[in-house]
């Protein structure tokens, strides 16, 4: 692979969408080849699996059926899109990836990591991200942000859910132990401006070392 | 579990779902509560799942995302309808079940037997069927039976298709010899009621032992 594949994660609430949507333009705008995607990013085949989940008719949906079609939209997301751009020699840029599904599934969920991962590896025939930029908020923080954004007040429900996304977070907390070489931790606590700043002063580090920038 | 779990493989041509239904005809008469099902045996998402993969406009489709899609049906067949029937003390038969993904797309699709295998101890969450009726017969032998049936000459897609069904076949072989604790060979190159007669006898075995006869 001539490119390098990137990607973003982190909980809810953390900015981690806008950071990457301006990484992508401002990186693009310097001559870089970059392609910002999310799953199932466009793929037909990975966009009728999507659909599946996301039905809310299906409430009788397993957990680990879930995992398993998250890993089925992956693996064709990963073929069709990933792949060739990486081949072409492109920055892909993915915001989630199978890290979410790690933290979500495997670890708030209680599927656990292990096997999640274990899966996931057959569905990227183990092929995992160069290298993965984590946006670290608190879920209180993360829940704030997002109902400042909204302009509403938590609701019972927001608070009802507040128990999953620490689980999440903590999910998180143990894949950056995990993959330590691979994840790099930006605070992202901080204004949208200082979060930018750390995050592509990262990006921008991960793209010299491949000798792509 | 209170029940068993018996599972019934082998090539196309093979017989296996006409010796099935009887079997299930049969041992009903004689008072056992059997559950005779296939994937995705009308479970609403599992067909869902099926309808994305049969889907013949999915020409691009990956071999993984296609394990995978097969192993999402299993669990949510295996979690919704064998598991209960199981639990209320049901002889359950399932015509195919996971050696047909070891065997197509682990051995003949060139993916991997034993990665296939784990991927699908994730769907099932380590569970095996207690016991398998193999109905053993060659490529050659399964499409003659076939083409018989249908009353017309093997064309040239069959005869394409000829070196597939010898990987299929190859791939059961090393099943047999891998868990030759749990499949049971049954010889199906013989006259239906031969066949049937050798496959009644496995079993009326496996219910005696199991205490179910």
């Amino acid at each position: 692979m001539n490119g390098i594949f990137i990607t973003g994660e982190g909980p809810e609430g953390a900015g981690k969408t806008s950071i990457l949507n301006k990484l992508a333009e401002d990186f693009s705008a310097r001559g870089c080849n970059i392609v910002l995607t999310r799953e199932p990013g466009g793929i037909r085949i990975a966009e009728q699996i999507r659909e599946i989940i996301l039905n809310k008719d299906n409430t009788e949906m397993d957990a680990r059926t879930e995992a398993l079609l998250y890993a089925a939209a992956r693996r064709q997301h990963l073929v069709e899109k990933v792949k060739p751009a990486l081949e072409k020699g492109a920055v892909v840029l993915c915001d989630r990836f199978i890290d979410s599904s790690l933290a979500y599934q495997g670890y708030a969920r209680g599927l656990g990591i292990e096997e999640v991962y274990e899966m996931n590896l057959f569905a990227t025939q183990d092929m995992m991200p160069d290298a993965t930029l984590f946006f670290d908020i608190t879920p209180e923080a993360g829940l704030e942000r997002i109902e400042k954004n909204k302009g509403r007040e938590v609701n019972r429900l927001d608070l009802e859910a507040l128990d999953f996304h620490h689980k999440v977070y903590k999910g998180y907390q143990i894949l950056l132990e995990k993959f330590h070489g691979r994840m790099h931790r930006i605070d992202a606590s901080a204004s949208f401006e200082e979060v930018y700043l750390a995050a592509s002063k990262k990006f921008e580090q991960l793209l010299v070392q491949k000798g792509l920038l």
